[in-house]
């Protein structure tokens, strides 16, 4: 075939699909998730070639949730997929890696460009012999898209695929058609590893911004520091911990950016989302004459249903790709190099010395639960007490990630939650894919939050983490169903029931070795106070699987906040 | 606002989500299957006002799969999920309904029309303001697309897409913002049922076309009909019987037909699938000179890998939009009207008295194998002989759906497969629509067979029939993995293995009462002949689960033979 590159035009044949995991790994992907499918199995083979390990997941789209926590951790994740119904499966992960701005980079097996080009009656087609409207709604949520059709092109567009998959903290999606996988091209290319710098700013824009953003902050009295989702994800936590640190501003977290920031700094004051913040919180931030915005998100979810009190004239955002100061608004502007610069040239701040901020729940705002029943207000603060540094802690959305917001987290804990994609299950699969990401780099611990209602979704994904011998403590919320639906709408309606199942006997279903698990029935404070105190458990020396037990309509504060905005704005005309 | 109709234009005011509803009963639908999402939650409360029942999935892709496998049953379904995450979890179900022409409608809860055409940065969207990227992906997979953004079209939108949903037998797509769900329509519509009806063809084209097929027909020595999916999906099976009964040919079935004709007839011959057929149905199908093929679907995995070795010279195609005789089209002719005409004119046939066809395996090609260990050779005839009349047997992609070949059904069995589509785990969720489906309309057994890799990716529907106390009798083949990935690919790979379950340990899980419900483990002949001469077993009278020993590497002829072709295909050049 005419596609063909001689062998005698390469110094160092290497198969397409050879280069493309090679390349992975270069770039730190180990584990590989997704589901085999027959236009996929030749390009597995070349998983363990490369040095990377193949996970298998239970379905799709609990591997693009896998990938997705993986890629939290380890800063990019792989997942591979059968054409049509594998991608089509998985297609809601990947959107949530767009919408949260997590590099995945996506591999789908294809039938091969001949049956393509025929537009042959294959299994997994429409059977109108289009094979490009999978990759047409890939599109919609990818940063980029390679079709690997042609030997002679796919290694630069496997390379930028995965660059543009870094540079923009976004899925890509890669097509690898069947009989592609084996043609032979240039592995001299893989000497040059992929050039992943960032382009620097314009030093002389760069300096312009950079002298308007001193002057605000010189003019300030009371400014402060709030980190959202994007300064995570678009890796400038060194910076703003040297901004934090030089500046000694109080500083604080969205929900989204929950984790980003070392909360054990005397400095750092707790979640700031408008009326969904604690008393202390909210008067702190909406009382600063100028808040330094980084990665800032203001979603629903984010702003506790969009009541943020803080007014565009006194803030300055600080973005991957601009930086806004007032009204005013400097494209093309990254804010690694804006930040660096502001750092080495803050000087002196004018600031007035202000009460220190205080995250503490007021009286009247929480009235906390006697007696044993295990409440939010209590369980939340009670598990900052017992997490430890390094922890990886994964929310589901509903009571859990936003009842993280009340627990204070040692230093270097990293938190995954999807608050703006917010599709529930996530969380199961996300930490399959963290826990697998906490065993290659060490031995940090991987702590999942998950209602019974979202559990159910992905359950079948904790029988991958009982497969590869993974450590997480999971912890599933009895509470009956659907709680944050209640608080939107339904509150005894039977659409938010679910069947409930016995939880923890799942373990044992899915083959988990008794001597390399355990289970926990937690129904009263005491008895979590017991496993809290329990250093068997605190030592995660394998799967732990705990049934929490909660009340039905128990919910975090902030959650009721945002639920209750949330069904007013659904109701709006 | 502008859009509201004033309540004194109409002589019945109803509610958009109750109008819906109460349409989508009118069609036959009683069970809505979906998960609630705090877009959808204020219409789920219209559900139960239109006398239909809420089914409440596990997940989105299982209810896609449930809806998929009801509408099979009951001839329509719906699905209601919510926006962003939950449509696009269930997408590749509704793919795989497009597909295989099964009649879906789908209704997703939207953000309100303010939140949309301000591009508020909502949770469940990507976060770019672009609140139309979800439906144009589901336009791919939707034969009608309705917007119901305004009081005014909303009836005419759904009346139009509940038509064109059965007129085409393919998924449609709804949107319903949460602020148009209690807005005030004309209830006096639905006093007139939505018109159902087909245009009749042309009858001077239509005489036409049946002149020519009818001189074909008389001129054959051997005609023989073989039917197809379509024939099934666009609802022609009673013109189909009167001319199998009229002709006294010869009959066969496509895999994805598999279930359409009455197999007691002593005129039904097997399934034919070109190279992966039995010798007796290939000769005696491969020696007519005249084929009349009724809704055919030449996919690969319906032609055994594209090995038909029957001439377009002489075959007549029946279609739902058309009609081909030889290589004469006559588009805009639906086979209805023509099959009627056809019966009706055909008087005498000139047909050679040939052999009665043989559905035999010939000693050549089923070596049976000896011993107790339960081979795909043994089982699938045995399964024929245990089977009743009216009952529903679904089968997964897999050894199942190949196996279920070899399985002579009594009279008006129903078979679900998804020969064309081919997602794995779609016949767990299929399940529990069509025994939900089942109960609603009598007592009809419903039967799924189902391997251990499969049954994995959708295993918590289990959990949803168990709450709705159906009664199927599931199979779970326990194979120790992709046994058909395979004989495609990578025989003894790791990739192909899945973590063992305990699988029949599930229905203790999901919470099923001990008293109405029984598992079995099944591991030799003589434990599975035992099972199938149980009466109480055979009588179905609440969940039964069985776990089905069979070997690693052992598949039914007809999928090793179609493996092989596709694993051809997919290297070929």
């Amino acid at each position: 075939m005419s596609l063909d590159i001689r062998s005698s035009e390469l110094k160092s044949p290497i198969d397409v699909a050879e280069y493309l995991f090679r390349r992975l790994h270069e770039v730190g992907v180990r584990g590989v998730h997704g589901v085999p499918g027959d236009y996929n199995l030749v390009a597995l083979d070349y998983v363990e070639k490369a040095g990377l390990n193949w996970v298998g997941n239970c379905n799709e789209l609990n591997a693009g949730y896998a990938a997705d926590g993986y890629a939290r951790v380890k800063g990019i994740a792989a997942i591979v997929t059968t054409f049509g119904v594998g991608e089509l499966s998985a297609i809601n992960a990947l959107a949530g890696a767009y919408s949260e701005y997590v590099p995945v980079v996506h591999i789908v097996g294809t039938p091969s460009t001949l049956s393509q080009k025929s537009g042959m009656l294959l299994h997994h087609t429409l059977g109108n012999g289009n094979f490009e409207v999978f990759a047409d709604m890939s599109r919609n949520v990818s940063c980029a898209t390679a079709k690997l059709n042609d030997p002679h092109d796919a290694a630069t567009l496997i390379d930028h695929a995965i660059r543009e998959c870094l540079a923009q903290s976004r899925p890509v999606y890669i097509t690898l058609p069947t009989d592609m996988v084996e043609k032979k091209i240039e592995g001299e290319r893989l000497k040059t590893p992929i050039d992943l710098k960032h382009p620097t700013n314009d030093p002389q824009k760069e300096d312009y911004v950079v002298d308007v953003i001193l002057k605000s902050l010189h003019a300030a009295k009371n400014p402060i520091i709030l980190v959202d989702a994007c300064a995570q994800r678009h890796k400038v936590l060194a910076e703003v911990h040297e901004l934090i640190e030089k500046s000694q501003l109080p500083t604080f977290v969205s929900p989204m950016g929950k984790g980003a920031v070392n909360e054990t700094l005397p400095t750092y004051g707790g979640v700031y989302a408008g009326d969904g913040s604690n008393r202390g919180v909210r008067e702190r931030v909406e009382a600063s004459d100028l808040v330094l915005t980084i990665g800032s998100v203001k979603s629903d979810f984010n702003t506790a249903g969009f009541t943020y009190r803080v007014s565009q004239l006194s803030t300055i955002d600080f973005h991957s790709t601009y930086i806004r100061v007032r009204y005013s608004e400097y494209p093309g502007v990254r804010m690694h190099g804006v930040l660096r610069k502001v750092i080495d040239r803050m000087g002196k701040l004018n600031v007035e010395p202000g009460p220190a901020p205080t995250n503490e729940i007021s009286k009247e705002d929480g009235e906390m639960a006697q007696g044993q029943v295990i409440t939010h207000d209590w369980l939340w603060p009670r598990v900052g007490q017992w997490m430890q540094p390094e922890d990886i802690v994964i929310t589901e959305t509903g009571t859990a990630n936003f009842g993280i917001w009340e627990t204070k987290f040692p230093k270097d804990v990293l938190a995954l939650s999807q608050v703006l994609w917010g599709s529930i299950g996530y969380s199961v699969g996300a930490c399959q894919g963290a826990a697998l990401a906490a065993k290659e780099t060490g031995n940090r611990r991987t702590i999942l939050f998950v209602g019974d209602g979202s559990f159910e979704l992905t359950a079948q994904e904790v029988s991958t983490m009982i497969r590869h011998d993974l450590k997480p403590i999971i912890f599933v919320i009895v509470n009956e169903g659907y709680t944050i639906e209640r608080y939107i709408h339904g509150m005894d309606a039977s659409y938010n029931d679910i069947q409930t199942w016995k939880y923890k006997d799942l373990v044992s279903v899915f083959g988990a070795d008794p001597e390399k698990s355990k289970t926990y029935t937690v129904k009263t404070k005491q008895e979590a106070e017991d496993l809290f105190r329990d250093s068997n458990f605190a030592a995660a020396k394998h799967l732990q699987f705990v049934e929490l037990y909660m009340p039905k309509k128990d919910a975090p504060k902030a959650l009721k906040l945002t639920a209750e905005a949330n069904a007013e704005l659904n109701a709006k005309e």
